[in-house]
């Protein structure tokens, strides 16, 4: 392998790649970076088994293709001396003994290279019919539902999303079992198949990491026991959980007792500050309790003090609640509506909270209540 | 105590005073911040018992001053409290059984007071001839030599920064015994005395984070064991080290073998990317050998692989040198002389290497070679 390169050009694409290699020091081979240099272009690949990352870089943006091959080389290493490497053209040759020799005009880098043969096999395949959907769409549903995922490994199920898709829907499901987030979207054209998986969030928010701002297509191909996205010159598998997702189609009421509008910002800002007078080994409870158009946000730590927060809210009917909840979950349930005004919806104070955003009904957040009174 | 405040004004106060606070447990009173309201206007006071802060906020920054009085109350809760309530003018009131009550529009709070009397003397006692600094002056000092301080606790004297002053010259000094970095400034007046303290580096780089970046002027009042500084509205105190500084003026030497100069930029990237194959095992070594005009710079790590930096260097003589150093020791000293060329001394491969700037003699910084060759 040998060929010249922009230090810019070659770092940009092992900034993706670098997402993939292992932090553990299980298996050496799972840390490096497989450069592979065809006429077309030069492909970089990592895998740490649970998730794998291909990048190309197409033959026009390389100065100069000389000798076509494959190399295995330490990821972290490269990474660091291509990033500090100045922007100037860099060469790239594989020399005897499985040596990468890298030289700039004053700079002069040998890094032992591993056995190519050893390198996993990716398994990137990709099928005829892959759904199709908006990047930037699919950044929005995992940051609107990945914080209610659960992080504890007692029910794998629940560390990752469910994506179910019938149709032309794709319904996407979050929880912990004491909160819910489900973000239902609409495709442009019909699934060939109905879906129903579960794929690891802490790979989705990886794969969003990859993602640049822009509108481009989204390509999603799902297989048996891992799904292939593939966007731009990137293409990224990640293993689905296997089991059998709750069903928590039943967890949404069809009716309320009681419904309201607030300001985005007022209920935010008044949660926000009645937490610091939380704990967490209290569940970080704060109380909520309404009398005409008003709410009161309170809460207390005895041995610090404690806080009353007032903001005004508008009611369906002449009902009042009184209820408590996990500060915390309420404001990332919040956060997650992206709304200038929010409805919450309550049956009573033993039940679900409900929020969504006034306008749309794409996103709904739940959350148990705690009971106090 | 009750007075009203505006909410960017008191926040900017704190700011300064909860760097003052203890972050252990281990005195819950010492965690506090002291409120002082007279007619004059309002203090905040805090100490750790290692350092001790105090800010004023003028009367007439303060909207209404109702009732003088003292409290000492959390400062952390306190701190995020203010930090969180939006920028309107915030109630502070002393309410029945040490309560601090703190409101706006729509928020309130009531934090649980802990006894005045508890609260430990801050000593912030003035001397009549203090040194003047300039604090954009003082706060490069410590930049340009802190690094050089041991962390280890085994020779405590080598965990604060060195300051002699004679007649009108103040010499600082720091050393971990490995590397030394000394800066001299010459005062603008006669110290009336003459001293030779040693300040924590810890609490001096705590002092620095308070300045602004103003050209403001720091009066620093020197005692037996402790030193007061003053600038704008803060004070700040923090204890000495006992114990005496060791004589460091004999380690520079006055004669050189051999006299280079070369670029900043140069010098400074090229062992940044040699850096990348050293290891912290290895003390991070790196060797530098000239031949003519060039400097080689390179280093390796077996398992992984070598580099070779090779930059111009302008020689005084015809000599070589052949020496390695540790690069983080090299970059740290590099980095303080914040020049377009530097100046590297050397007296063979086993005396202490010297750095400096150019057009100055102002910052020397030292650096012991080690032994590979």
């Amino acid at each position: 392998m040998k060929l010249e390169i922009k230090q810019n050009v070659l770092l940009e694409h092992l900034n993706y790649v670098i997402r993939g290699i292992s932090t553990k020091n299980l298996r050496p081979i799972l840390n490096c970076i497989k450069f592979e240099l065809t006429d077309e272009g030069l492909y970089l690949m990592s895998t740490d088994s649970e998730i794998s990352i291909k990048t190309f870089i197409d033959k026009k943006d390389i100065n100069k293709i000389d000798t076509t091959g494959e190399i295995v080389v330490s990821g972290r290493y490269i990474y660091e001396i291509i990033r500090k490497l100045p922007d100037e053209t860099i060469n790239l040759e594989e020399v005897i003994d499985s040596k990468l020799y890298i030289t700039t005009n004053n700079s002069s880098f040998t890094l032992n290279c591993s056995n190519v043969n050893e390198f996993p096999d990716l398994e990137l395949e990709f099928n005829q019919n892959p759904i199709i959907l908006n990047q930037k769409l699919f950044k929005t549903i995992i940051n609107q539902t990945s914080f209610a995922t659960s992080t504890s490994e007692t029910r794998p199920v629940l560390t990752g999303i469910n994506f179910k898709i019938e149709g032309n829907t794709l319904e996407c499901t979050a929880t912990d079992s004491y909160r819910l987030a489900v973000k239902k979207i609409t495709l442009e054209s019909n699934a060939v198949e109905n879906s129903n998986i579960i794929i690891p969030t802490k790979n989705l928010n990886e794969l969003v990491k990859l993602m640049n701002e822009d509108e481009e297509e989204l390509e999603m191909h799902i297989f048996a026991n891992k799904v292939v996205f593939k966007f731009g010159q990137i293409t990224m598998m990640t293993r689905l959980i296997s089991g059998t997702y709750p069903d928590t189609s039943k967890l949404i009421p069809e009716t309320y007792e009681l419904t309201m509008k607030v300001k985005y910002d007022d209920l935010y800002s008044a949660i926000d500050r009645a937490s610091l007078l939380t704990n967490e080994s209290d569940k970080n409870t704060i109380k909520f309790e309404t009398t005409n158009d008003t709410a009161i946000i309170s809460s207390n730590i005895p041995e610090i003090g404690n806080v009353e927060e007032k903001i005004t809210v508008e009611k369906d009917n002449d009902s009042e609640i009184k209820i408590a909840f996990n500060s915390k979950f309420m404001m990332d349930a919040v956060k997650s509506l992206e709304s200038e005004e929010i409805e919450l919806m309550f049956n009573g104070e033993i039940k679900p909270i409900i929020l969504k955003n006034v306008e749309s009904d794409d996103l709904i957040q739940l959350i148990l209540p705690i009971r106090t009174y």
